[in-house]
């Protein structure tokens, strides 16, 4: 059973990366699950962000291996009990999955029940594209299409508009809005302290600031947790 | 000599379409132009943009042809007096000049001395490449690769940190140094209100609000008009 926690992103105000969805996290990972393939590529200091991430994963009693610091990270993604990718610049995460041959057997893996937990940027790379990522093209990977593990897209970090704001670029529903003027793929904008568990064919909304759901020609619909969403998993061409 | 007036943001919070930048407009293109190329690619409904900006420009003066009302966009962009390039999603506009084929006869008459006027993601793409917009990759343009009139890299509607949000996303100063990680281009921070005028040599810095100008490894400069910056238009490495 293919399953999945996407979060919208790694550190909520006023707690420490990961804190919010920590327990979320091992829930869903399950007793079983020991060590987590770490995939470190949406930074530029990969070490950094491997030690950070190990030293937190390491109080949830779970081992990293970040791919990073491995001879052949497709065979690591190959063999992994789990695997982890963590935020950072979307373009810059996919470019390198792309260069690395990662996208097919990360794929294959989830599509045959290995757990993926992604946040923010790992987030979006699950989607089929990464058109509704808030990332600056930094690098242009050679496609935007990504891991196609759920049929829709994800605009993590959803912010609301604000009505006081004077700012006159485009809003984050705006943009959504232009995604859906050349595809008609659901956006599902997930809150900071929001993430999404897939398992099979159930997607439940979690955390605590809840969802907001764009489809073409609607009206955008709200859900709070612990809302399901199993809608979602159902393609729209 | 190459002149082009690239502006942060079409619409000033408080005030209607071009308002705040009409003055300077219309002086920068000077009495002989009558007639401006309008390039309405950023946006979705190409003929409602048209009719938007041949209302705001007739009252300057200026009759407008848009390049989506004309058989050969080619030949209208090799025959006119002055291009204004107008915002909207940066990837959308540089995906249609590349499949257009616009970028080299643009650029072309711009290097010649045609007057190019750009505003948001119409001064995005006067740049060496897009990679420091704001918008989201709604369609995959064929490279990032732009006009390349200018040897740095533009950020319209540069946002100032909120010291008072608790959004955790990546603030607008995060996501140049992020840039820089990768590209050693100065990146300028065009804050809404902000425009610069380049003239051959000469890049003046206009409008209200000022500008913040981001160089790899050195603390982020501020400049208020009418700041010289003409050492932008040095090429770096």
């Amino acid at each position: 059973m293919k399953r999945l926690l996407l979060i919208s992103n790694s550190t909520l105000h006023g707690s420490g990366y990961l804190d919010h969805c920590a327990e979320e996290l091992r829930r869903f990972l399950g007793p079983e699950v020991e060590r987590v393939a770490f995939v470190p590529y949406a930074l530029h200091d990969r070490a950094a962000y491997a030690a950070k991430v190990r030293a937190r994963l390491e109080r949830m009693g779970l081992a990293v291996t970040s791919l990073h610091e491995v001879a052949d990270p497709r065979a690591a993604v190959l063999a992994a009990q789990a695997v982890f990718v963590g935020g950072g610049n979307t373009f810059r995460l996919l470019d390198v999955l792309h260069r690395e041959r990662l996208i097919e057997p990360l794929r294959a893996r989830v599509l045959a029940g290995m757990p993926y937990v992604g946040s923010s940027a790992g987030s979006n790379v699950a989607c089929v594209t990464i058109q509704t990522t808030n990332d600056m093209p930094i690098v242009a990977p050679p496609t935007f299409a990504a891991l196609d593990l759920v049929p829709f897209n994800l605009n993590p970090h959803y912010l609301d508009p604000d009505p006081s704001s004077r700012h006159m670029g485009e809003t984050r529903e705006q943009r959504i809005t232009e995604f859906h003027e050349v595809c008609a793929r659901p956006v599902l904008g997930l809150r900071e302290g929001a993430m999404l568990r897939v398992e099979g064919e159930r997607a439940t909304l979690l955390g605590t600031t809840g969802a907001r759901l764009f489809r073409r020609g609607r009206a955008p619909e709200e859900f709070v947790p612990p809302a399901r969403l199993d809608d979602l998993l159902v393609p729209v061409d």
